[in-house]
């Protein structure tokens, strides 16, 4: 079993991705894509006249605000558009795919956070409801009952709280417990870089492997920005048995075949 | 088992239906609630700048001009937008709701009516680019395989062609067809009249039973704009095996429970 993340900033080539995930689940392969959709919410809910609010947390990471317009907007785009379009193309490529978000039948359980403690103008400042937060359950039963009828389950980077309110979940941080639950084989998290870099943005200075011992000194050392939090998955998904994990580049051809050979950063 | 369909035209009382689809999940009932969302798809579209066309067929009947963008749109609104919300809420009442619509695992399977022959200025015309049809095969398999794992199907109107194209499909034939496929006892249509009306739009002259051989002819004599497909729905369904149809009042509180005893158009 396989879980594939990919999607969320605009320049991964989707169409390459869909057809790498046609070809193994051809050969038997089961496979779980879970995707996200940051970008194209932000041009929606431009469009819509409710621009994206970008904060900056006390510990220094820059995160949506989602009130719960946002929230609302980014479901629409995330579980209605993306995921949709993702199954209808799965579907021309021969692949049985089935979307779900993280509401439908709690798959994806966790924790509202429903404030955030931000930095504007220099000051420290709390933002009220926020509609974001941590998962802390996956449904497995829900995403094996699919797997073993056949069908190859897409799932949108929404979550439920235990208060059952829609959130905003991190798609690198969705797709780890998804790994985590199902004790994946592999877990592939294609990005718009060739994998955890040395020396950002330069792509010759590819880190080629990490050993999971020091995975977490690595993501102090190396990681930035978005990738934080892809090194972060990967550290919760190998504590909780998935076996390996790939961070790989998105936007070339074949990126599942050039990833599970072994092209990216490779933690195991 | 109950195959209700519910919303599309703005007024209905969705949170009483939710209620109800509780009501009757908590006592046993296994439930598929279908929606609508004719009316949230035209403001959305408005709002993106992509105002909805409206075309009248040569046969007379007035739709929606599905080009690809609004399908889009179509599809972002009623399987991500209504459909999660709907989840959210049932969740939030105890059911177990997952959303999908019918291109997941192929749910509604159709044909696609690629074009529409319309009248435009008193003038025949072809219109191409259409993405709509009319649903041929059910995949009751997959409602089954939920419902006996005690989820509640909550389902968007939407299709896939033979040729794995999304499809925009009306929610009420969504409803028959999903009827039909799963032999359902009863089919709910709630709507925003009390239900089939001899003297449109007074609501004295309910018509409270039609005898289903002659739902046809009382389609032909009495059925006005939306209330046709309504009618022809229920012709189908029965046709194909439900063994009553209810079309009754979605504006009320507790409209279920109202419908299965007996309030509003009774189609046995």
């Amino acid at each position: 079993m396989i879980v594939v993340k990919a999607g969320g900033n605009g320049n991964l080539d989707m169409e390459a991705i869909c057809a790498d995930v046609a070809r193994l689940v051809e050969q038997g392969e089961q496979v779980v894509l879970v995707h996200g959709g940051s970008n194209e919410t932000n041009v929606i809910s431009e469009k819509l006249g409710h621009p994206p609010r970008f904060v900056t947390s006390v510990s220094g990471y820059v995160s949506r605000y989602t009130d719960r317009e946002t929230l609302e907007i980014f479901a629409m785009v995330t579980a209605g558009r993306i995921n949709k379009l993702l199954v209808e193309r799965l579907q021309q490529l021969g692949v049985n795919a089935v979307g779900l978000s993280g509401l439908d039948g709690r798959l994806l359980e966790g924790k509202r956070k429903s404030s955030l403690r931000v930095i504007e103008d220099g000051k420290q400042k709390i933002l009220r409801g926020e509609y974001s937060g941590v998962i802390q359950w996956v449904n497995a039963g829900l995403l094996k009952t699919l797997l073993e009828a056949g069908y190859t389950p897409v799932v949108a980077p929404l979550a439920i709280s235990h208060e059952s309110e829609a959130l905003n979940v991190d798609g690198d941080r969705a797709a780890a417990a998804i790994g985590s639950a199902l004790k994946a084989e592999k877990m592939i998290i294609l990005s718009n870089v060739p994998g955890l870099l040395r020396d950002f943005p330069d792509e010759s200075t590819l880190i080629p492997h990490i050993p999971p011992e020091q995975a977490e000194e690595y993501l102090e050392r190396y990681a930035q920005g978005r990738m934080k939090r892809k090194i972060l998955g990967a550290v919760e998904a190998l504590h909780d048995g998935v076996r390996q994990v790939i961070i790989a580049d998105g936007r070339t051809a074949q990126p599942l075949r050039r990833a599970l050979a072994g092209q990216g950063t490779v933690i195991q």
